[in-house]
């Protein structure tokens, strides 16, 4: 809740109790559309129902535009359908098509069959494409230009459908196929003179992604020509929508999410913290935990396999935990390193080459150095310090370069096979690495112990 | 490197070696400024030198301004000051600013005193900006329009000033103190009538930030109103200039990195994987890996205290990974979830007791979950499972339990005091429940053996 909201929160429900539809109006006609939605959040569905009823109508679309999805079905039950109808006939195509495919079937046939023809089959035809991608995210409304229109015609064309756009900064110009030819924006149309066309003033290459494309390259593309938007073509080469800057900051905050709680060992909430509810987020978790569990209970098992050099070199347990956090955590680093570097663009799968020798060498750099801490460790603390020390120098730098390496591999390998390679999650690689930690560790006490 | 820049190096490498300037212009005058950066990036200076010069004017400068600063600095050595004053002076004012104070001393003296007085004044004014605020990031060069203007003088004052602007379509009308009065936006101008006033057209509430605003508050509200850019009002409420949406997307995208680096505990680099070199790289990740080294030896020394209690049920020993990876991934996963909450807004530090009641509740539904699994385990494995069952048992639940509280009331706790919650890192959570764990255990092991 932003300070704005929470400062006027009280006068609204006040508001909502006593005054009429007109008080309503009156009273939130200063207020931004993104500020309503925010505050529509905070009301049950019976203010919330009456605040909607009570905005002036461009209000009305642009606030419940920007509700989320769960609010947003509540919204249609409280308000029901017949007042909702105009307010979804007038919402942006991208979310219109989001709310009907969410509805339950009747209920979305009912809009559906009261929606103008064209309408209605935009919105079938949006709701085709599979979320997270160009065709997911975009909307089909952008203003079409053909190349031998006089820019005063497009001028006027501008004007005609301005209101019904997300954005008229940026306009296309299509041949009769429907294919792009090029792309003009406003402040050129402004700057030309009248009399010129369309195609004369136009800039002749546009760049495009596909419908396929996953909405994280396309946020990748807006960002590198820092674009207000970009045009999407399907498979003919035909262009059936844009994605807008503001799509794109939303999928750059989406997907950083994402990673996020893939790298903390969570699968990805589809809501909010608090709008999960508990049950939710327990099962989200769990599956995660209950897996890294299990990598504990291989490493106990190697233990006890190795039972034997523990009870004639008791001091080996207490490096047991030093160990394993060096190993799980340079892995961790490495993973983290990798995923973000793939997810920016910073790098590709056919860089890992290059990976894998700068992290061999910074893996031995790393375990080097904390073998020296650990021998240091050891020979302050440990009376029998000659077997304990090598052992523990040694499994140090073996544990802390597997763990760069296998924390940047594993990424790189899921990146190559077209999975996210966030999926890895930086605590899996991490109890791999434990795993190995301990095998290396008592492998390693074993032969030095046998070799004295 | 992206696909196109891929496809082309080769033949621009020809070129440069080959061709005159007017073959480098010819050849890459359809390219986008974004795509001739990202070439001049896999170029050696001596052939991005040339490549630069080649270049007509405007994409000289576009080119330039979107080069990572330290391949700007060598540039300006390769190039030589002279060749690049005129590119210097052109540059957009908050990229001018950050490469003129990166310069050294005497050569940024040099460029201020030929840049034209009233741009000199505007660098040294951005560069006291610290980075990472709303002063650091926005750029001194937006259309000033005033309240009684007409739309069409208005208009004109757009067509005379586009091709210094970095974007034309938000105007800003202010008073002749400069205090902002109104945002009137470009398509807003071509719809009205030439001769109504700028007043009459404007929005009059602009939402704006402060020149001290973090960036990434900064960022919250321009994606929270979906704006193109936000303007900037420094202490007397004078507007000193604006952030644009692509610079919203580059925070964005920046923090996410700083915040996943932090929690997979590094440093925050300051570039790209392949641009930073290994020693710093090795630097960023050992500070980090000491500490957390640190963090086992504590857990180590608790083992070592309690060595009696371990050496009479040596059966303990094998839980002992399996517990610190239940709390470490707990705490990790809470950590997580709290520290993008708080990113991305969803989450204040007042909500602090809300938060305390969902992780004791989902917490302790994980550790009783986690430690029926332990449980079992145990008692499939271990002969003494009398005593060791339980101890995993009560040890999980409080371990869990500990962890999701720890996990996330440490970032908040640093949220409320102000400092970045990203840095907790939730490696450092896991560690420090690493610790509280094996304690847990060693402690309830002692209790449930004496009294058997």
């Amino acid at each position: 809740m932003n300070s704005l909201v929470r400062l006027v929160l009280p006068d609204v429900q006040d508001l909502l109790r006593e005054g009429g539809p007109e008080d309503i109006a009156a009273a939130l006609a200063p207020f931004h559309s993104a500020d309503i939605a925010e505050l529509i959040g905070e009301l049950t569905d019976d203010e919330a129902s009456r605040l909607l009823l009570g905005l002036a109508p461009q209000q009305q679309v642009e606030a419940f535009e920007q509700l989320p999805l769960p609010q947003q079905l509540r919204l249609v039950n409280a308000v029901g359908p017949e007042h909702m109808l105009h307010i979804i006939e007038a919402m942006s195509s991208d979310d219109r098509a989001d709310l009907v495919g969410a509805l339950p079937g009747e209920l979305a046939a009912r809009f559906l069959e009261r929606l103008p023809a064209e309408e209605a089959k935009d919105v079938a035809h949006l709701a085709n494409y599979p979320e997270e991608t160009a065709g997911g995210i975009m909307t089909s409304e952008f203003v079409r230009l053909s190349p031998n229109m006089t820019v005063a015609e497009a001028t006027e064309r501008v004007r005609e459908q301005a209101s019904s756009m997300e954005q008229v900064y940026a306009l296309y110009v299509l041949d009769d196929e429907g294919h792009l030819q090029g792309v003009v924006s406003l402040a050129k149309l402004v700057l030309s003179p009248a009399t010129k066309t369309v195609g004369e003033v136009m800039y002749p290459n546009p760049i495009s992604c596909s419908v396929d494309d996953d909405q994280e390259t396309v946020m990748r593309k807006l960002r590198h020509y820092d674009f207000i938007a970009i045009p999407v073509l399907d498979a003919e080469g035909r262009m059936v929508g844009i994605v807008t800057h503001d799509d794109a900051l939303d999928v750059a905050i989406e997907e950083a999410d994402e990673d996020a709680q893939r790298m903390g060992a969570l699968e990805p909430l589809q809501e909010a913290y608090f709008a999960t509810n508990l049950v939710t987020l327990v099962r989200k978790r769990a599956t995660w935990l209950i897996l890294l569990l299990m990598a504990g209970l291989v490493a106990g098992s190697i233990l006890r396999g190795f039972q034997a050099t523990l009870q004639r070199t008791v001091a080996l347990i207490f490096f047991l935990p030093l160990i394993a956090a060096s190993g799980g955590n340079s892995g961790s680093q490495s993973a983290t390193l990798v995923i973000r570097a793939l997810a920016v663009g910073d790098m590709t799968p056919s860089d890992w080459l290059k990976v894998v020798r700068r992290e061999l060498a910074s893996g031995l750099a790393l375990g080097v150095l904390l073998g020296f801490f650990g021998v240091g460790v050891a020979m302050v603390l440990v009376d029998d310090w000659q077997h304990v020390a090598p052992t523990v120098w040694l499994t140090l730098v073996c544990v802390v370069t597997a763990g760069s390496l296998l924390g940047s591999l594993m990424p790189l390998a899921l990146a190559r096979i077209g999975v996210d390679p966030a999926i890895t999650s930086t605590p899996l690689v991490a109890g791999m690495v434990d795993i190995l930690g301990i095998l290396t560790y008592v492998l390693i006490a074993g032969l030095i112990l046998e070799a004295s």
